[in-house]
């Protein structure tokens, strides 16, 4: 078990049979503590881990369309009902989904209640737990509204990965592939391999990005990359395409922008492409450079109503752009990208 | 104009004209700029000011009823239709409704916009504006939903005070006087005039207090001084009530609870009732003292499923209780002062 703490106030717990030890228990105290679980893990993981950490047990739907101000409305009301005051313990163990989501509630719920994320898939190892960011999703794009709230602690138990299905694999890798695009290049060379050693680098590489700027005023937008299209093409999919699919197609088509802007070799992008060979990489059916372009517009990274892109000048380094870390990219500009994605 | 830094981040310029002059413009700088402001207050003021500094304007309903999750949603969907990114500026121009309203909007809409603050009414100039803190109304109890966000800046102009009706007077009137009792006793001693110098003296308390302890792990509780009783006769009256009346039968209750228990003199207590004489100081219709202890169970002070309440043992100086700065109080302990109120 590695501890890593995150600044301001976060300890990071990641490794192998953490679930099994005290140490979670240690974090509850005499806190009156909730656990938040979605119903697939509940029988999964958490019925054991509320009995052996004392914790009441509460439910919210599976997948993507439950991180809704629904179900965020919900959760609150239940922990009204159940009279939970200032000084409860939110735990949220699930994937990305259940972390951002738990996340908001903790941050609003009497302006802050003590937090605690025990992620289980890999993508919200690697990305959704880490930096502090909540979300709930909006019918306007994902993650629209949420706050900057620190958890007391996360605990990344890798054994709960075991049970992840090949597609939630994927998701997550699709992270830890871009983390080796603008970061870390040492991910880049070890791509082959699915090992905790690689878990453990993007996990590095994001804190160190994070920590370096909280609030993403600059730095911290490069985590973006392959987000600006991916997010876009998620919501025209409905949702319905997997966040692993619409970042790895992302990631191939923010590298082929930077490529065709003039700042990355063709032979990087080449092997850009073939590392992504294990994802579809297919834009939804219902796709056009036209709704592509609107559903960019709600991303958070515009400025003065322009779309602004992060970008990539090798494999392993994302653009400063005079400490922006992003630039605007017109329609005209993207038009390129767009055929170039029609014709493959 | 006086000047006032808050820490962590937030300008304060309280004084006369303040909404005249440029100073506001220069703060609003390049950003888009949206003015945020009841229906009440738009002929008022918020068109001129609209135009002045180049802002568009958006409205929202009238009064506490107005602090809600629909208006909440409304509001933020209103700012996704006009493509509004995270550069935008928002203002919020009105009462303690508005300013809490909207600072919660735009610490949560795309995880936190830039804010400034204008109060218009005596109890958001010398309370709600004061202190990051943001909140909205639920069924269950007020600001029961909420965060601690950092407004760019503050312009408490007292010339908007010119137009505010009596009622409103006794809204901000009935803090002032709380802060006499807890925290500043010259206060107390001047309470007689309405002049801006009384204001002041209530707005450098408030900062003082709240800088001690900006996220109200201690210190700040004291504020919640005839708020715990407050809160709750204002629930019972489903809002009916104003805020300030409220809080000044909370005040009294409170002190009477503080001389029961044993803290504070029966002259202090009866020198505390005198004042508050312009105040009606009557109890709804409705209210048991059994609906009054569950409307408390809500209060954000709360551990352990325990009410806990702010006492004070002179004018001008709450207890300390160990840091805690309240201590529980149990039903039977509060059926002497509610026979009392019911009786008087």
């Amino acid at each position: 078990m590695l501890k890593i703490l995150i600044r301001p106030s976060t300890e990071l717990y990641i490794g192998r049979n953490l679930l099994t030890t005290d140490r979670l228990l240690e974090f509850c105290g005499k806190l009156r503590t909730i656990l938040i679980a979605d119903v697939a893990i509940k029988d999964l993981y958490a019925v054991d881990l509320a009995r052996k950490i004392h914790a009441e047990l509460l439910t919210i739907p599976t997948g993507e369309k439950a991180k809704s101000r629904e179900t965020e409305q919900n959760l609150i009301d239940e922990l009204f009902k159940m009279g939970c005051g200032r000084d409860t313990l939110l735990i949220a163990l699930g994937g990305g989904v259940t972390t951002d989501l738990v996340g908001f509630v903790a941050s609003v719920y009497m302006r802050g209640v003590p937090l605690i994320l025990i992620p289980t898939t890999l993508l919200a190892i690697v990305d959704a737990a880490i930096g502090g960011k909540t979300a709930i999703d909006t019918p306007y794009g994902k993650n629209l509204i949420g706050t900057i709230y620190s958890p007391k602690a996360i605990f990344a138990d890798l054994d709960t990965l075991r049970t992840l299905p090949e597609k939630e694999w994927l998701n997550g890798f699709a992270e830890i592939l871009k983390m080796g695009l603008i970061y870390d290049s040492s991910i880049w060379q070890k791509k082959g391999v699915k090992n905790d050693e690689l878990i453990l680098k993007a996990v590095q590489g994001k804190i160190a990005i994070v920590e370096q700027d909280p609030t993403e005023l600059g730095f911290r937008r490069i985590l973006n990359f392959g987000h600006t299209i991916g997010h876009a093409i998620e919501a025209i999919s409905q949702y319905e395409m997997p966040h692993g699919e619409a970042v790895a197609l992302g990631c191939v088509l923010e590298a082929h922008l930077s490529m065709h802007l003039g700042y990355l070799s063709e032979r990087d992008f080449e092997q850009i492409l073939g590392s992504f060979s294990s994802f579809p990489l297919r834009l939804p059916k219902n796709c056009t450079r036209q709704n592509l372009f609107n559903a960019m517009v709600y991303d958070k990274k515009n400025a003065s109503g322009k779309v602004r892109f992060v970008l990539i000048d090798r494999i392993g380094h994302a653009i400063s752009f005079e400490g922006q870390y992003c630039r605007p990219v017109s329609e005209k500009e993207l038009k390129a990208t767009f055929e170039w994605m029609k014709n493959n």
